[in-house]
Order: structure tokens, then sequence, then C-alpha cells
């Protein structure tokens, strides 16, 4: 058995992505700043890509920059429009729960001399936006919120948001990270009032190393990587052609029949949920996004029980996985007001089109009798 | 015919590189940051290839970073050594033929409040050492040289120049662009006393999107991405995986038989240097790295020649590909002191072991045809 609940943290390639990497990598493999043939049919494969990231968002393949992941979008979007606009102001927002892609680089962005505010989350982890709109000044130039949390599925409210930033201050750049959202549910940044906002491949079946930002036309954003101006000089180096290929057709696949992917995804979901709700001493905190359910199992620690699990076959992630096996405990468990018995003792499973309802029965029956025996050895 | 004479540019994936890209992509496609079993063994593809690269380098693992290619290598080195160190000193120098990914750092650092020393190269390209012993100070953090000119093919005297920086100032570091180097010649980081050592996988066969930085331990250095804190922290986000195999592949295939790999290449080049200046009114400016060809054609625009020369399935290169189609006249040929008759009709011509004595044939067979009709258009 070879069960992966893990696709928060990683995803399989669909095999038309690497069919198209491979046609890529082996004939198409031109620069896309060359001047030759080999050189435009590399570019073409940029060109296709940024019009079906540009459609499923309804913005323009103009407002696209391909990136190397969601951490370089987030940063270079953060980073970039904060340091672009700051005689406009220097105080910049973002909430409790983030990701460390963006809450590190406000951390970077503290250090150089800006002010900020981070809003906190109720009890279902969405940030509270009653303090957001208090936090907004006259000199605040960005709030950046996720779309979906990454540890708990919590969904935020991204047009209510979008209009409480606005209305507060026109100037304030508003990004949503939607690392966790793109693909699982449909962003609209225009209507949305959303700036900027951040996507990766990996989450989405396409390939490691693939990323793109949305920037609204009029932005103001400074690069943080310089060189040959490539992506009309916000984003410097060769364009990784294969890995940007792969992304268009993992977008245009997983937003085709979207619903019923979706719909698909929360009957995996709600089964696993319903079925692990019966075992004994067992919390939920998922959020309501389709793929990832967030559980605690009571009086026993999270990564005996993952690695319990992994012998089994079984992938799932303890905390966030992007998180470079730092044991530190999650700030979205405590954001959300967890005690430490059930923070300690939490599993995220994530989900995705390849996961069956007997994958889901085979991982119950083994959570079942792992947790008989592992609480066997807790003090009482 | 399909001739792609332009590797300087990028190059085809070797077939074996394809091939563990698709097994990583279909198979192993694990976060190497996830704690489970596909976590691990995705993690030890990036272990092999950090193994790989240091042997080829006789350095140790633990100084290899990896990043999304070159350009990012030398910003994070250029940028990052620059602003962890400047209360060591504010003065930088380059010099004045590098790569766009090395000056436009040196630009934006001079925003920044750097100084800048730029130092000329003589008319074969190398650049002045004597212009450069004099520039380094006691405030001078950061010496920052190619190890093979991407435009001309000129090698610098590596060695000579890491004597010269250390003798000047032992604290000042040293970092090579080695990205047009590394594969067509050995780089001996320690020995040669560079402190940073930049390299790219695609000019190597390697997959786009690859790269990698050599920081010896001890360096001070700023992350320019922030987010899970990969790569001990000194490049956040999740790791290319298939990219990182493919570029261990590539590095391992590239250095055996090395010798015979770049004998293979020189003979190329030298046999198209050869039959290319038996031509009428051709100059020759190509340095002495194994895969670079620079040559005007007088009285021919370079990208009337480059273009009818596509239409024959010749691909080639005018200027440097890397500069996004930037029309602006390239200054490694201005700074080795072409006339501007010669630098508005210069190719470059950039090998590959996957390229044949008959293709050079051909090559010379198209230019001379082509010479004659598009000189005749020409005003005299």
């Amino acid at each position: 058995m070879d069960i992966y609940f893990d696709n928060g943290a990683t995803t399989r390639v669909f095999p038309e992505v690497k069919d198209i990497m491979v046609k890529v990598l082996e004939e198409e493999y031109g620069n896309p700043s060359s001047m030759h043939r080999k050189g435009l049919i590399a570019e073409h494969h940029l060109k296709k890509t940024r019009e079906i990231l540009a459609s499923s968002m309804k913005v323009d393949p103009k407002e696209i920059t391909f990136t190397s992941g969601g951490t370089e979008s987030n940063n270079l979007t953060i980073i970039g429009t904060a340091l672009a606009n700051q005689r406009r102001g220097k105080h910049i927002i973002t909430s409790t729960i983030e990701h460390a892609s963006v809450y590190n680089p406000f951390f970077f962005l503290e250090e150089m001399g800006f002010e900020v505010t981070f809003i906190p989350v109720d009890e279902k982890g969405i940030i509270r936006l009653d303090l957001l709109k208090e936090a907004i000044r006259k000199d605040t130039v960005l709030v950046s919120v996720m779309a979906v949390n990454n540890e708990i599925g919590s969904v935020m409210p991204m047009e209510e948001i979008g209009a409480i930033i606005k209305e507060a201050n026109p100037d304030t750049y508003y990004h949503a990270d939607c690392v966790q959202a793109y693909g699982k549910m449909k962003i609209f940044p225009r209507k949305w009032k959303m700036d900027m906002v951040s996507i990766s491949g990996h989450k989405i079946h396409g390939p490691k190393g693939s990323g793109a930002l949305y920037v609204r036309k009029g932005v103001k954003i400074k690069p943080i990587l310089y060189g040959g101006n490539q992506e009309q000089a916000l984003r410097s180096g060769t364009e990784n052609v294969p890995a940007i290929a792969g992304l268009g057709v993992a977008a245009e696949k997983i937003y085709e029949n979207h619903e019923e992917k979706v719909a698909y995804l929360r009957e995996i979901k709600d089964y696993f949920l319903e079925k692990v709700m019966k075992l004994p001493d067992v919390t939920n905190h998922s959020g309501d996004a389709p793929h990832i359910a967030s559980v605690s199992f009571l009086k026993v620690r999270s990564e005996v029980l993952l690695h319990a699990l992994e012998e089994k076959g079984i992938c799932v992630s303890a905390g966030s996985a992007c998180s470079s096996n730092k044991p530190a405990v999650s700030g979205t468990l405590k954001g959300i007001g967890l005690k430490k018995e059930e923070y300690e003792s939490t599993l995220r499973f994530t989900f995705s089109c390849y996961n069956t309802k007997d994958e889901v029965d085979y991982v119950i029956e083994e959570l079942e009798k792992l947790l008989v025996v592992l609480r066997r050895f807790v003090r009482k």
C-alpha cells in the first residue's frame, strides 16, 4: 500500500504535465531570449501558459509574471511593493497564520524599518475583519492575506477583505497568497479587488520550480532578481520553459470540469472526516477548503503517529511540510486557540483527485489499530 | 537541416537528465521537507546532487546551495554578501564585461549606497590585473569576476585573480561567476581562493530552472528569499527536486572523460574558425574557451545574417542571448575595443558535444553563399 495524503505539501504531476515537459526538454529546448526559431518556439510556451493562467483568473496575460514558485512569488510581491512604495508609507499588514514565505518577508521588512501589524484570527482560523478594518491607515501600503490556510484549510472571505481594504484606503495594495487556493476554487482578482496574487505549480499537479505572480497593471513593484530583464524586467533569469509549459497544462487541466473536481475532493474529505471522528478522542479543526483535513489524536504525539502511519505506507503531514523540518509549533494551530495537548497531536491529511474512498478506509483501519497501541504507552 | 550553434544560450538536456527528471516527476515527487518516506526519497536526490557538485569542485557538500539558476546564484551571492558585510565596508569591484545578472545587482547596490569600481579589460577581453590590484582597498568587501566571458569566450586567470585579491585584502570576498566555465573546465574554488562560485544547469545539458552556489564555510551572506528556511536558511522555497536531480546527472556526465569532451569541443571550434577565417572580410575575437567563437562579418548587420542563417535551419546568437531581446550594444565587444562596423556585424557560435564537423561544413557553405548575397545590398 502506498497512500499519499500529503497533497498540501506537494503533488504528483499530471501525466500530461510530464509529457509536455519531456517534449520541451528534448526538442523545444531553446532560450526564449534567443532571436532564432528555437527561441520563438520556447517563447510560445511562455505565451501559452500566460494566457491559460490569465484566463483562469479573468485577467490580462500581460499581468502574469513567472517565478520559481510560491515562495519567490510571495517574496517578490511583498518586498517588491513595500520597497517601491515606501515614500507613500511604511505600514504593512498581514495575519498571524500566514505561511513562512509571507511572514518571513514581513520580518525582513520590519528590520528595514517598516511597521508591521499582525491581525489575529478567530477560532475557525478566519482573519478578524473588524480588527483588519481598524488597522488600515493612511500610510498602509500593503495588506497580505492567504486565501486558504495551509494547515487547517480555513477559507478567508477574500472578496470582503478586498472591499474593506479599498474602502479604508484605496491606495493600499491587496496581496492574496493563493498557493493553497488556486485550483481548489476560482480566484477573481479584479472582482475581489486584489492587486497581486501568488500561485505555485507543484500544489496543482504541476512541476516544482514553477510559480506565477499576478500583478495588476499599474502596481509599482521593485524586482528582487536583477539581470537580463526577462518578464518585463520584473523577474530576470532564463525562464524555466519546461516547468512553465507544465504549469500551463496543470492549470488548464485543474480548471477543466472544475466543479466536479472540487466536489470529488470534498467527498473524499467529508468521507474521511465522518469516519475519523468516530474514533475515540479525536478533535477536528478543518476549515472549508475541499482538500485539507486537520485532526488531533489526543494522547499521541503527531510525529509518533506520523511515523507509525508511514510504516503502513501512508504519507501525511504533522504541521505544514514547507517549513524545512522545523519542529517549531504551528502558528495557525496556536492562533485558533488549540490547547497544547491538541496541537501536539495534530495531523494534516490533504487530498487530491488521485485519492479514493478505498484509501480512506485503509487509513481509518490502520489509524484505529495504531491509536490503541500507541495510546497504551501514554502515562495516565 | 537543424543545426544548433547556440549552446552558450542554452543546451539540450542529456537523455539521462530527462530520464531522472521523469522518474522524479512521476514517482519520487515528495517534498524534501516532508517527514515521511516520500520526503526522504526526495531529500536523497538533493544530497546526491550536492555531493556530485561538491566533488566536481573538491569542496564540501555542505557548501553547495541550490537556486533557480545562474541569475539567482549571482544575485544571491552579490547582494547577499554586500548587504551582510556592509559594516566592514561599502566598496565593491567587478569588471566591465560581466553578464547582466552580475552588473545589474552591482547597479542595485550602487543605488543602496555602495561604491562600485568597474575594472576594464584588455583587447583580448582579459580583466586588467594591474588595475584590479590597485583598486582593492581596506573597505572592499567583494570582487566579482566571471571565469569565462559569455560573448567572446575570454578565459580569466582565476587563480591569479584570487592571489591578487587575497594579498591586497584577505577579508575581501572573491566571487566567481562560473556559469559559462563550469563543465568546460575544472574549477577549484579552494586552490584558487574563491569564496563563492555560481553555476547554472541549463548551460551543461541540465535543466533550466536549476542552479547552484558554492559558498565557502564561514562566509557571511544574507538571503534574498525568505520562507521555510530550506537550504540551511540561505534559500527558502520547496526545492525543485526533478531539476536538481537532473543537474546532478548533467554535472556527473559532463565531468566524465572531461579532457576528451573538452578536446572535442575545441576541435569543432578550431575547425570552424579555420574555415570561417578563409571567408572574405571576417575578423575573429574568440577567446580561449573551448565552446565559444565570436566572429565579425564586415558589411553585414548581425541580425540580418542571423535571420538568413535561421532560414537555413542554423541557430546562432547575435550578442548574448540572455539579455532579453535587448538591442543594446554589447558591453564586451565595445570593451575589447571593436569598432562599430565590427561589433554591429558580430555573431556568436557556441558548440556542444552534439555538434559535428559536418554541421560546421554546412554552416560554412551557407555562410559563404549568404555573405555574397547580403553584401550586395550594402551601399558603397
